[in-house]
């Protein structure tokens, strides 16, 4: 999507061919910065500390994290030792252990001095996989948008997301936004309320960004606010990502999602997730089977800001001595989702609908 | 209560008789100070500006306020203009309108020069008898404790709470908290999950630093993390506060509420509320009624806390140029609320058992 004008993806081939950028997701939305990644290790390291962060995009980054390692050295025993410390960063989203079987499918059969080309080549095809992926996923949304225009008369459109699904956790478009941004570019009032979703504020500091810079109406609001604004009938629709989505359609997602979902059955506001299937783990039926990371305490003592001197710095808010706990997803039950918007399209959150529209994976 | 060993109320004469004390609640969890009202002006930019905070403080500060008036200039004209003055700096919460209320009932039939003694002495019941209730509700909600713990066997009993309704929200005791430290008092195993309550952080700010200066075991979660933990089973007891509960048991308290008695009802975690009897608006039938306060955008976009450096100050979260928008309270339906912890005993949130506890009220 763009920035002042110009186009970006969020992670892309350096023009040698032998390093990759990033968007420094760490330091936006107060600066914007590109970085260098030269080597398995770099990727890692991205990956945990979130400088890069979305389900789909962290597949992304560790499939060419796996380019980068077979550059290096392609032997068996570094393809295995680089899958599994890439597979070590973060444990719940599924695209993770989704792209590196991709990678390792491709690379295992070949002879090493085969490897490195070939693991550029699956890593770009990946990433181009998301882009197409989440472009269908914006063409379905988009005829909910529609239907719900010709409702309202053309009024306009408040739809509310939680955390960030938007292009900054992908490739390019989004999960959440893909419908959001095509609705706006084809001329349907939008306007999004943006959860702040901390303790990171991935909304305050990164949806609220993305869609400031293409110029989509939106206001930030805390996340205890969703619930109040539903029932004011302030919002038409909640769309929101997913970083594993179960056979049975139960949904984890940033922590506080479970949460806007009762909100959303309770006054009958449709919640829609955008999951592309790469994030569909058919292989886990209940969401109480999906491991949820536990994260450092810090996230929640701690905000990071700018200052009114412009620096960027941390604030403490609890008291010294107030220990915190920081779980970071929770798990969604399938009976709050109105339906999953797939890039093969809308389908309800239930186990033989998503066995029917995608029977190759069950 | 206690801070570093030594007895506190949240607001008390000074010994001259003329002037009033108080902490200073925007200045926690990072400095402890007490700051003096000498004027109405001085109690009316104190309650604005949320230097004291919660529903029965308020009440409290504003009867105080009309002693600092009369002291002043008890003439009628006065009296008028100052209860207006104070009467308009918080919309949300009952018991300003009902401390104000109970003031002029004592002071309009006086004479002017009866009025400043008149005001100080019911402005110093009015505190006792928030003390006084708080206690009685700690009484009654301890009930619930021990029931819970003769249940688990002796096992630490988990209860979750939003914001601050704790004794900094009141003269002393808490509502909310008012059970949980008797229960601690009483050696009962307490564990307190503290909701940080952005955008003002009263949970992380207020509530676990009066805890832990109590010596109460606590945890810090955000506003997003309270239904995951009782979807784990975690949480055996939810214990909120109100600012205004109508007639028919709806509750009127600090936005995000609404969220986690959501959460409380579909994982069957008790949800009780404490309400001491100034906080119960009969004039009210239906939540919808109640004024929600929409207070400055600035409390979402900037975070206040304690830097590295030991300063304190503010940070931005947000996007320059992203609106924010800050409703402060929501509604909890009655159907959400397993009973309403008075003074007078614990109560169904429902018109016939308020009506039936409270004969005189209605």
């Amino acid at each position: 999507m763009r920035i002042d004008g110009q186009g970006f993806r969020t992670i892309w081939p350096h023009q040698d061919g032998l390093r990759v950028h990033i968007i420094d997701q760490t330091r936006l939305p107060h600066r914007f910065e590109i970085a260098t990644l030269a080597s398995v290790d770099d990727a890692a390291i991205t990956i945990r500390d979130m400088r890069v962060r979305g389900a789909p995009l962290i597949g992304a980054t560790a499939a060419y994290g796996m380019a980068l390692a077979m550059q290096l050295d392609a032997s068996d025993a570094h393809l295995a030792s680089a899958a599994a410390l890439l597979a070590a960063t973060r444990p719940t989203a599924i695209n993770l252990a989704w792209a590196l079987a991709q990678m390792r499918l491709v690379l295992v059969p070949l002879p090493p001095h085969g490897r490195a080309a070939a693991a550029w080549q699956r890593a770009a095809e990946i990433a181009d996989e998301d882009v197409a992926q989440n472009s269908a996923i914006g063409d379905h949304g988009l005829a909910l948008f529609a239907a719900l225009q010709a409702k309202k008369s053309g009024g306009r459109i408040n739809v509310l997301t939680h955390c960030n699904a938007g292009w900054l956790a992908t490739v390019d478009w989004g999960t959440a936004t893909a419908a959001i941004y095509k609705a706006h570019d084809a001329g349907i009032d939008v306007h999004v309320y943006v959860d702040e979703t901390r303790p990171r504020n991935q909304g305050a500091a990164l949806t609220a960004w993305e869609l400031g810079h293409h110029g989509v109406p939106h206001t930030v609001i805390v996340d205890n606010a969703g619930g109040h604004l539903m029932q004011q009938g302030l919002i038409d629709l909640c769309i929101v990502g997913t970083d594993r989505t179960t056979a049975q359609g139960d949904v984890c997602n940033k922590i506080g999602t479970y949460l806007k979902a009762l909100a959303a059955f309770d006054t009958g506001v449709p919640f829609y997730v955008a999951a592309p299937s790469p994030s569909i783990d058919f292989a886990i039926a209940d969401g109480a089977h999906v491991p949820i990371e536990m994260r450092s305490p810090n996230e929640v003592s701690y905000v990071w800001g700018e200052t009114d001197a412009g620096t960027v710095e941390r604030v403490r808010v609890t008291p010294r001595g107030s220990p915190a706990q920081n779980p970071a997803f929770d798990v969604t039950p399938a009976r709050l989702v109105t339906g999953l918007i797939t890039e093969r399209g809308i389908v309800a959150a239930e186990r033989g609908a998503l066995a029917r529209m995608f029977p190759e994976r069950v």
